[in-house]
């Protein structure tokens, strides 16, 4: 029995969401189909984070076992092609997808992408700008006005540590074991961009995550940021466990899972640096 | 009887093209929905290009009159509300949509879009990358290989002049007068991006165009990159007139509509200068 750990990377904006659902265009649907024919059985994905419809993903991971004698390299390859994800062809003309098998790897028998996880990096982000930047719109939450990323960064730094992360929680999580989180460290940038914009990227790291929590973080930060919420309430609203005194849940085309870590080292590196995205000027 | 000339700015991926289609999602019958809202009216738009499905614009040009009362500022802000493109509200996580006006002014009575440009300037960009990248799909043609963008720019000087572009026009163009047409001027541009790989945006600024052209001549210009044309072969291409000669009609995803000219001065500085645009790294 072969076991297999992938990285995806993929565009949420066509997918309603990671988790398989029938009569639904899933992330988990479509990499499980492509992955059941080319291993010619029906594979099973367990994906590290269900990521809501609209979310994207520089690194989800996903494991899957079986009796399959294909190696991970050759299946990446097979499963790019099929997903419209492989090395460009100049010869045909085939349209990109918008789901990517990053990495193939081998892993010990019993792996599991989501149980051995010890924590994650989301990035979210808000583009200040002040008219609609078409090509941005889903790729980041749009914002108006001049959000002081100095004050949403204070804010920031208030959030971190091992808390009960009530307030940040939306309704219909089904967390088990409470509502208590380590999180790592949470990071504000700012870069400019396009038609006089900021693009502000709010890095979170934590080992475990309440339902829509980095959302609901990135919509109290905004409202640092607008002087809405002083960074020294952060504390307060996080004691008083009140989903109210925190901010508004920011839209999911903002959000990214970076990163998932299996190792405590690497996560809390991860922490301490930002997230390496390859510049994309066009 | 009032007139007025707007710039719109849309990404084509979701729509069929700019002419208006009866049942098809298009740009031209998006925004006349729009505009006959806001004008009380029935609104005609006269586009100076139509553009074809997938082709995406930062400025094209329509104009369209009648007896409205509205300023074309306030037809502005209007028609963005109205198509998701206005000033973000944080207030409101409106979706941001994938057309927008640009600009709106008056013009004079009898002014049109069309008849009264003098030239334009489409980009056409390929992306040279080893790997697909899914958030860009949309945004280019991805190519494999190492194409050379010095022998593509060679290439494309000889593409420029008053010539007789039959070899670069598909087949059911409907273009009337003869098929000489005026290049002013093919520029090739090259800039890091992604993953280790390189965007080749070609520029071309011409007074009129038969159908398909950019895209021939951006297919016959990665062809000069691999070394499967040489440059010193481009003449004998256009003067052979024949469609086979000449490279494949590259894919509509990494064509945009850069520019609409009214002035013959403003557009040759514009064929010798590089289309600005603004620094979209993420």
């Amino acid at each position: 029995m072969r076991n297999f750990l992938l990285t995806l990377e993929y565009d949420g904006s066509l997918f309603h969401g990671w988790q398989r659902q029938p009569g639904k265009r899933t992330v988990q649907g479509q990499l499980e189909s492509v992955l059941s024919r080319i291993c010619l059985a029906d594979v099973r994905l367990d994906g590290a984070s269900r990521t809501d419809a609209g979310v994207h993903a520089y690194g989800q991971s996903a494991s899957f076992g079986g009796d399959f004698a294909i190696p991970p390299e050759r299946l990446k390859l097979a499963a790019n092609n099929l997903l419209g994800a492989g090395p460009p062809d100049a010869g045909r003309r085939a349209r990109v997808g918008d789901v990517r098998v990053a990495d193939a790897r081998e892993v010990p028998d019993g792996f599991h992408a989501r149980y051995d996880a010890v924590g994650k990096k989301y990035i979210y982000r808000m583009l200040a700008v002040p008219e609609a930047d078409i090509f941005m719109r889903n790729a980041c939450w749009q914002v108006a006005g001049e959000p002081d990323a100095g004050a949403m960064a204070e804010a920031a730094a208030r959030m971190a540590g091992v808390r009960d992360f009530r307030a940040f929680r939306a309704s219909g999580g089904a967390e088990t074991g409470g509502t208590v989180r380590e999180v790592l460290g949470v990071a504000v940038y700012e870069d400019a961009f396009g038609r006089g914009g900021r693009m502000i990227s709010i890095e979170v790291t934590g080992a475990g995550f309440l339902y829509n929590m980095v959302r609901i973080m990135a919509g109290t930060l905004l409202g640092a940021g607008m002087g809405r919420i002083s960074p020294r309430e952060i504390d307060g609203i996080i004691e008083s466990g009140e989903r109210g005194r925190a901010g508004p849940t920011a839209p999911p085309q903002g959000l990214c899972l970076a990163e998932v870590y299996y190792g405590r080292e690497a996560m809390k590196a991860a922490a301490a640096t930002r997230f390496a995205r390859p510049c994309r000027s066009v």
